[in-house]
């Protein structure tokens, strides 16, 4: 077996991926719907194609033969290898039969899922969920390496190196730093004005308008395309090809516009990996956790940044015609970030967000390391989210079945949410250091701020692990204390708190 | 091997094609121009299987099999199976290495095409069409069953049963009427007034009158879409997601409205084919000729009807919000039934544009039976354009080097655009004997149209030859005397000519 031979049967695997993008791209945004029995049958039969070779004979030949040759392998060569090992493993390590039952599974809890949504209860998913971790509980032998407990084999397949022992000490600190804040706020906030959000802008202005943000930040439209959607995304067939989705809603402009700046920093990453990596499984984010990290730079950390909307306010009037000539600045500003107690995860606002995230991490883990009865869940969510948020959801709708997670089986995914908001925090302090943020976000070229993260984050693709990536970008160890921070100045700013 | 196994292999080669067909029509719309060159290899790739599947081993042992077990299939089973056979032997048949050789010449041909188009000079692609000729000399003995001359087998692969033979005749009757009828309209016609047809119509008030005349002809969207190219075209997943494209000039609306009733006449017909066709190459049209007379049934029979024009003018003038008031609407029906000579193609009229074609045939047919010189063409050419037209090209741009056809290997595909003319007008007046047209298209329910069209020619997808189709639809052979009758009444309405 050569290299060379290996990389083109890896190669041919990506080419297979890169078609399925498109039709899965295509699906989500203007296949006509009567074309979707169809679209199963081709997206079923390619992902088939794509499954079988990424674990067929070649590549089983390749990793045989390198595991004792790796001297053979040149540097790009030995990242792929590595990285095909992984998948492999995770792949190919359970029986293919159990495989069969657990994706019959999963068509089933799906359908519980949106039966459950109807009936707004739990009980009508409980089986099939019960069912989906009676999987996960035997497949975790399977996968588990060196981790120490079953919910960290699970974490680990999103988030390389993620712990329940980290990610306790972690969430402890956010989930304090986060309500103290709230409870100054509670006590000494001066609530923003925020009636104007709701001014009619069309869906042409605002295009114009976050395109323009978007293309600003460093977003290439001649390497991706902004299209409508029910669900945003951002979906990469190849690192020239990164493209963006959005909702609109003309009585709300901010959702299109933070959800366009937020897709656009997932768009930036894809666009900036380094191009030795094309056509090879590295040619990506290098975890979940990294991705939101990039995709929250945009929204949260250049989304709550003063000195971007003090420049940005003047093309927002621009753009809407006039519609709002009569908010001054820090009006308009401080409007965009009320923050407020909500029972829906995709409403919250980024300071209550984390919590959401807090409360299903503590459940996941105590499904799979305490082994909570299915029958205690939906008491238990009601219960976190009086106690965190300070609001009871009046049924499972508003509360424990709101997801799609779950019946997907992907528990242990929550946390990268919370990652990306920690690592985008820390992240905005290192870059502190070498750049100056705000006056660059002041200024008509945002282009340090890129390529900075280019420079630690993006170019690697995903040939190294996150917590390399945070440690060698920042100088150290994931570290909520940055995000808290980040939080408590930009909050205690629009509520007028001095401390 | 059972019916089953084999109709489940052809399954799997349609669902690859399906997805080449999205990539295709994703790259002619949205696709970031700098992913190109991803795209390309993604293509070849899945095209390389496609091609492979059909015909590997798997269609061997089938066509092999049932060549002698017929009576194992069913009528289904027996129709896919004529129509394999019928493509593999056309795939198949050439030795391997030799089709490579010819896509490499047709590589270099593609780029000399557009040097000579640059040059505006044939001398700079000679060399390279010089040899695709060589190739195709070569394979047509491969090719070749009951074909009484060279040329005939190429028009045989994309009009099945069509002959020199008949074409001559043919040919010669369809110039001789289209000649007669230019020079009585030069001798006595009354030219229309067509200043107007430049005002200018927004894409937006275009697409609304445009998609409102589409629907009302029976192409549904819910099983479509209507997206911006650059070269227009109708492009079928599958007979639920039949996709058509148009181009825009704000200055020349009738050039999208046209254009657009084109295609959806393209887009009809796959969406009419029968479901029992699914996941087989049955699923699509008869031939290039039949697909064609669907399209031109739209744009020349619907399109020069005057009680259509009169019904949709109230509707034009809505969306157009005015800019036509001044216009009445004989005026405005004759404008766009101008006739005028011209030396591109595709900007010819209804009534000279069968020359353009019969100019292409004629060269053809010197060049596979007559063994006319390369060098000799581009005179050839333009004193067929003077012979024909009256009008003589200045370059070769204007002339030779206008149309992609040949340098894609395309000999023997021009007739099939002619051949729609006829067919369109040969059914229309088969249906005529059997419902109203003109009363039905002056009326709000133009379903009797489509449903006569979808009863005679649509539903069978390409499980009847096309000779048989029109046989079976007219009652007789083709015959060009229905579209010289035609375009005389049309013409001779609108140039005031009373005979």
């Amino acid at each position: 077996m050569k290299e060379q031979e290996f990389l083109q049967e890896i190669k041919e695997i990506e080419l297979l991926n890169e078609a399925l993008a498109l039709l899965e791209w295509d699906s989500q945004t203007g296949m006509p719907e009567a074309s979707s029995e169809f679209r199963g049958e081709t997206v079923g039969y390619l992902s088939g194609i794509s499954f079988e070779r990424s674990v067929g004979p070649k590549i089983q030949e390749a990793l045989t033969y390198f595991e004792t040759h790796q001297d053979e392998l040149s540097e790009l060569g030995l990242s792929v290898y590595k990285k095909t090992k992984e998948n492999y493993e995770l792949n190919h390590s359970i029986p293919a039969e159990r495989m069969q039952a657990y994706n019959i599974a999963l068509t089933n809890a799906h359908a519980a899922w949106l039966k459950a949504r109807k009936a707004k209860d739990f009980a009508e998913m409980k089986n099939e969920i019960q069912t989906l971790i009676a999987f996960l509980k035997e497949f975790i032998p399977y996968w588990k390496k060196d981790e120490t407990t079953n919910y960290d084999v699970l974490l680990n397949q999103y988030e390389p190196g993620l712990t329940v022992e980290k990610l306790d000490e972690i969430f402890a600190q956010v989930k304090t730093g986060i309500m103290e804040i709230r409870a100054t706020i509670a006590e000494k906030g001066t609530v923003p004005r925020t009636d104007f959000l709701s001014r009619r802008v069309t869906k042409e202005q605002q295009r114009t308008f976050v395109m323009g943000v978007a293309q600003q930040l460093g977003y290439d439209f001649t390497r991706g395309r902004l299209d409508d959607t029910v669900h945003p995304f951002m979906l990469d067939l190849n690192r020239n090809d990164a493209r963006i989705t959005t909702r609109w809603d003309e009585t709300n402009f901010s959702m299109a516009t933070f959800g366009v700046i937020h897709e656009a920093g997932h768009g930036i990453y894809e666009q900036s990996i380094d191009p030795k990596y094309d056509h090879t499984p590295l040619s990506t984010g290098a975890s979940m956790g990294i991705h939101e990290s990039q995709s929250l730079f945009n929204e949260i950390i250049i989304g709550s940044n003063k000195q971007f909307w003090e420049k940005q306010f003047p093309f927002f009037k621009e753009c809407t015609a006039g519609a709002f000539d009569d908010i001054d600045f820090e009006t308009f500003y401080d409007s965009l970030k009320e923050t407020k107690a909500s029972l829906v995860r995709i409403e919250a606002d980024s300071l209550t967000y984390p919590l959401h995230i807090i409360i299903r991490y503590e459940i996941e883990k105590m499904i799979f390391n305490e082994n909570v009865s299915i029958d205690e869940l939906s008491q238990i969510w009601n219960d976190k989210y009086e106690e965190y948020l300070g609001i009871r959801p009046e049924n499972d709708l508003e509360g424990i079945v709101q997801d799609v997670h779950w019946s997907g089986g992907s528990f242990g995914y929550f946390p990268s949410y919370a990652l990306g908001y920690m690592y985008a925090a820390q992240l905005r302090h290192a870059m502190g250091k070498e750049i100056d943020v705000d006056t660059i976000l002041a200024s008509d070229d945002y282009s340090p701020i890129k390529n900075w993260l280019t420079e630690h984050i993006h170019q690697y693709g995903a040939s190294r692990k996150p917590n390399q990536l945070i440690l060698d970008a920042t100088g150290e160890a994931l570290n909520p204390q940055y995000l808290i921070d980040y939080m408590k100045s930009i909050y205690y700013d629009v509520y007028k708190i001095n401390e």
